[in-house]
């Protein structure tokens, strides 16, 4: 009598929450302080004190009729043209107004994107190991989900598996990078080859491929580039989402930033405006779009999130572990050692060490470990770290 | 190669939108106290000043990790629990918080419940005149719309007609009270009757049809009761937003609440649960939970709307309009003097008078005057209603 679909996704909570529960029944149990949750990734670090002022400035001196009215769906004219100038600023490419619309955080701006441009019987393609929601948001959208699998030697882009993936009813490709769960930053090198077999790939089905960027941790990089896609590839949508960026992730705030070097981009922006009606959004929290105008080129401070990396990431290769190189976001994804990830990490909990499995990720073998947590909660956890991977020499 | 139902939701703007923006231009071209914009419903009141005092008692005190944090998908527990034991309150039905779920605003509420409850080829019934959005939200559920008309004597429900409406493929039929484009309640007599009705067909068909109440209105009655579907009917969603009684529409808060009376309503929670997540809430904005939490019994000053109305209603129906009863939301719908309301409208922009022509709400021969306007844009526009009408003398 209900949706079936709805029914199951509502009933089958995800791994990542089943062990969040887990930690909060140890917490209970022997203290927060003894227990290790390495598995969700929910900022760690304050936004920026010019965020919660911008916030506070804006309620003390702004009309409440105004700053708390309905905007236009797309979002306010000037909030989106600061935004675009700041693309065109940042990345070289000239971004319009008109081709921004603001959204409630990144998953919105998939499930607009999705929903603007699928049809029954499109297929499209996420790269594993891939965010699971991902599978969620295509099949709502009425697509199907097709897995290509990155290289395991640094989690870049597989091109033969890609080009076996393609087929006539690719619609779109999901690329998200820096990536969760791996941490990876695709190279410049690999957005290039990826530019290259789309273009080759629409040319030989004569249609449009498109490439939906989910961009969330784009300003969480440490010391490496992270190619602008729109710079090296037409047919692509930027998902963006202000949650990591400004470790604002209740708040639902972001963009879709349609490229203007897609033909006709104007009849796709429309697509986004119909899908992001039909879905019911009607426009993005009024007080936050105010805010991130007023914050736009700001983000938290990522320092912590580098120096928890380097902490882990020295500390366990040193110990013997394989990790993806992690170039950014706050993940590590590290090569179980023992075939079962899953054995892996139940035996990680008898150390209170809680690491999600890449199964999940459509990924097998590997755990995640979310390292948006406190210094010293990794600094304490290591060396149980140690323990562990020695019970396997 | 877009979604083409996508596609045309995005381009063509509804009538409301084009009546908005030829305002837009008679406003540069002669001013904004000269134009008599009645066509849109965004609440001219400001939000009460405790709302902000909220907002920036959080933002100044509460740790930010916290408040921007990720709250729970279905929202956070405290504020569900402040929430259902207020309904508890207010109205006698024994809410929990494990049957609350937040969202962005009321459009996302209906979105949701579609979507938790409609399988393809299920029948949804709106009461016509109604919310246009109610056909876009219907379809992209994948469900069909059905239209009943209300009786055009006090547009109450029409039994005959609904009863008509209903068949083995009624899923819900979707009821707005205080009633957007009416402005009228729906009476005791009237809910009890439907709920009798509903009951019958159930037993009938031997299957469970929901009624999804719309809500948003609820606080703004003017000296009459609203009844609480909830306490007549069983199989009933709340869908409630916080837009018009706190003058919050931009912010996008509101919630569904899944009635206790609903036999396995854990069932249709977590398909809600399900929907929400498939369709890209991930949460409602944070701070905007907290902030309803600490206004949970508040409205705007709704005497400016009543004063509105009765300057309205008593002043059109003495120079001899005929309107139906408006106790409710911001809304007058009069009948054209003409048969063709569009060319009622188009004669009214002689005098500046801007309304909203009924057929968009699946009515014909009525306008919509929203008076969520200053009174003093009321008193300078009632000699033009007055001459108006007279042209039809």
């Amino acid at each position: 009598m209900l949706n079936e679909k709805m029914l199951q996704l509502g009933e089958n909570r995800s791994v990542i929450r089943e062990i969040f529960e887990y930690g909060n029944k140890r917490r209970a149990e022997i203290g927060a302080e003894n227990v290790f949750d390495f598995s969700l990734g929910n900022p760690s670090i304050p936004a920026p004190h010019k965020v919660n002022e911008a916030m506070i400035k804006l309620l003390s001196e702004t009309d409440p009729v105004k700053l708390h009215g309905y905007t236009s769906a797309q979002g306010a004219p000037d909030v989106r043209k600061t935004i675009a100038d700041s693309i065109t600023h940042r990345f070289g490419i000239g971004a319009d107004a008109n081709l921004i619309y603001m959204t409630c955080g990144a998953a919105a701006s998939l499930t607009i994107s999705l929903n603007a441009i699928c049809n029954q019987g499109d297929e499209v393609i996420a790269l594993a190991p891939f965010f699971p929601e991902y599978r969620v948001f295509v099949e709502k959208a009425g697509a199907k989900l097709v897995v290509a699998k990155c290289r395991e030697s640094d989690f870049q882009i597989d091109f033969g598996a890609l080009e076996n993936a393609i087929t006539p009813n690719t619609k779109a490709i999901i690329v998200n990078s820096p990536n969760n769960p791996t941490g990876v930053v695709f190279s410049k090198d690999t957005i290039e080859e990826l530019a290259s077999l789309l273009n080759k790939k629409q040319q030989e089905y004569g249609k449009r491929i498109f490439i939906i960027c989910d961009e969330p941790y784009r300003e969480l990089a440490y010391g490496v580039d992270v190619p602008y896609i729109p710079n090296f590839y037409d047919n692509t949508l930027v998902c963006y989402s202000y949650s990591k960026s400004l470790s604002l992730p209740g708040e639902r705030i972001g963009y879709i930033f349609v490229s203007p070097n897609i033909d006709n981009c104007n009849k796709v922006y429309a697509a986004v405006c119909g899908a992001g009606r039909a879905l019911g959004f009607v426009c993005a929290p009024s007080l936050l779009q105010f805010t991130v105008k007023d914050c736009v080129e700001l983000t938290s401070d990522i320092s912590v999130y580098k120096k928890n990396r380097d902490l882990l990431y020295n500390n366990l290769t040193e110990y013997g572990y394989t990790a993806a190189k992690p170039d950014g976001a706050f993940y590590l994804f590290i090569k179980s050692p023992e075939a079962d990830a899953n054995a892996f990490c139940e035996r990680a909990k008898k150390y209170e060490l809680l690491l999600v499995p890449s199964d999940s990720f459509g990924y097998e073998g590997y755990v995640r470990i979310s390292y948006c947590v406190s210094t010293e909660q990794i600094e304490k956890s290591l060396p149980y770290f140690k323990e562990l991977i020695e019970e396997y020499k």
